[in-house]
């Protein structure tokens, strides 16, 4: 789980219920080199073995959310067809599919940059906070190449149609005033208390049912995949005799908070 | 069409080409029961047996639309499996579903509280109007279970991805100019004029064609269900040579108002 | 490419690398005519023929973009089923679906008036600048007919579900800075620097990399007509091989600007 601190790492620290995933590239605005990729997928897969865990934090080191990939890595395989396929289908898409694939609530605590990989990053988690002076945008086609095509569907789906074309087809880089606005942002704070934000998000979380979380962060991983709802009915309510069920209407009525 | 006043009640009134449904529970901030489902899907259901209806006002009674479901029938019959999916799939959706079947555009006139089972509703009608003070979540993850796969389905479709994962898995309570800003909500007054603005877009719908509005209704709902637009073609055009084409274009060019 | 000036035209000039469509009806408020629903998709097919093109700016003559279809003509053909499906899937979805087949980014920049068939024409445009003072709506329902099917959905995707539930249900006429919040236009700014801020975007796209813009619009075109991202790998990292991928990283390596 740890990198070479040349080409950057995925820190991963545990602070009793919560989780804190940090981006960390000195001197490279925490852009994602190849380890970087491999790491965060190893990492958010290593939550799954953590039961107590009830929120993770995905933040970048210092002032910086993410600036994109490592550009200084891709002569080396990008113009091979298959390297570059291994890259984005098994690296890429296996780091943001681990992150997608969490039944944990994930909070983008937004600082600073956020381009490329960042908005990827940033668009596998549930609640996205960020300092009014974050950064967003996808400017690829100032690098000559396309997004993937897994990357655009979770971008647009995220951002939306508007914003994704905007990113893309004129790398335009927007304001976190304006993501608020668009839906993609649930707050914009100003830039020193980002992570007091993100905290305070992650802490409400873990007051809240574990099985709720995973049971919803499953539903709708299914239905943006294409689920219909109908195909999800078959274990939808075996739930029914949960102790966590029992308990959060035992606590509402007899007017006590819940403890989950 | 009548419910015990214990358990509250759906009360529906027609006046002339406008009904009105309200969601009354005296006590418990319109808060739905099973009956009141029940009632939900008749009472929506009869509105096809009323040619001369143009639109359809959807309220709560007094200072508040509805503040969820009725928790305190849940112990009876939440926590087993059958029992469970019954109340989800057949009372729950079904009076969900009975609004989404209806071709009458539904506005729903929201204030005060609108949470859970509100939402749903709300994200059932095609209008939204609400007071500025209105709050909107649903925060079951306190009570300790997920939503039900239709009914995310249905709230996220109408609401969005990112507030429907705020108000899942943070239990997020916002408020009405968020809820707009979002997309959600088509316009938000003071609470004292919601009644007002409600009933003004309700009677803009009775001048307009009602073969317009069903089948307008009816192309989004297949849409909104998965049907891929060239499924819905065979019979789009069979409205050639309804006397509402022919008036309306009639009209226009005579520079009168239509009479549909 | 010429039509006759009492139907109305659609003018194509070419400046450059970048092609200027003008939607030209004067006296009907650039209203779409039968022959211009022709000349549109003649118009955008040829501009497949011209390489040297990178972004295409669609705009209404004078101060309105284009206020809906040609009711003058309607009586003509409406009533008759067969001749209204023919106008709908061939004259109408021709003409936008050759906006939506191009690889090119289209920027609309609209004023005054953006109504019906202005609205669907705007929905099939990448980027959307709008003077403060544009109207846009679909109001047919006060011509009593519906919207066709594949219409919806356009205007559905494009503006929202919300949105079009407005526009078509409602007959409602909205505005532009609502439509900016509401995630639709990218830019509001004033009358009169309309023209040179879909300019300037036009201008941007020009230095970016064609190949980039070519295949991030066939990404997503593909995902909104519903393919899922894994049916759209097997020609994704075809491109690596590319002078403009090459060109562009290496121009970010060596800090200089890229040349495509």
């Amino acid at each position: 789980m740890e990198g070479s601190p040349v080409s950057g790492r995925i820190d991963l620290r545990i602070d009793g219920a919560i989780a804190r995933l940090t981006i960390a590239h000195p001197g490279k605005l925490n852009a994602m080199s190849r380890p970087m990729w491999r790491e965060l997928a190893l990492a958010v897969a290593s939550l799954a073995d953590r039961p107590a865990l009830r929120a993770v934090v995905v933040a970048g080191e210092g002032n910086h959310f993410c600036a994109g990939g490592d550009i200084s890595e891709y002569p080396d395989f990008r113009f091979d067809e298959a390297a570059l396929r291994d890259f984005h289908e098994r690296e890429v898409w296996g780091g943001l599919q681990a992150l997608l694939n969490c039944d944990l609530p994930l909070i983008a605590q937004i600082a600073g940059h956020c381009m490329g990989a960042g908005v990827e990053i940033a668009s596998c988690c549930d609640l996205r906070v960020a300092g009014v002076s974050a950064r967003f945008g996808a400017p690829i086609a100032r690098l000559g190449f396309p997004m993937a095509p897994r990357e655009v569907e979770l971008v647009a789906r995220e951002t939306g149609l508007a914003t994704a074309r905007e990113m893309l087809l004129q790398a335009a880089v927007i304001d976190a005033p304006t993501l608020k606005a668009r839906g993609f942002l649930h707050a914009v704070v100003p830039d020193d208390t980002v992570a007091d934000e993100a905290a305070t998000r992650a802490w409400r979380v873990t007051e809240l049912s574990p099985l709720a979380a995973r049971l919803n962060k499953r539903t709708l991983r299914a239905l943006v995949q294409g689920a219909r709802p109908d195909e999800l009915l078959a274990q939808a309510y075996a739930y029914a005799d949960h102790p966590e069920h029992r308990e959060g209407i035992d606590a509402f009525l007899n007017k006590r908070p819940p403890v989950f």
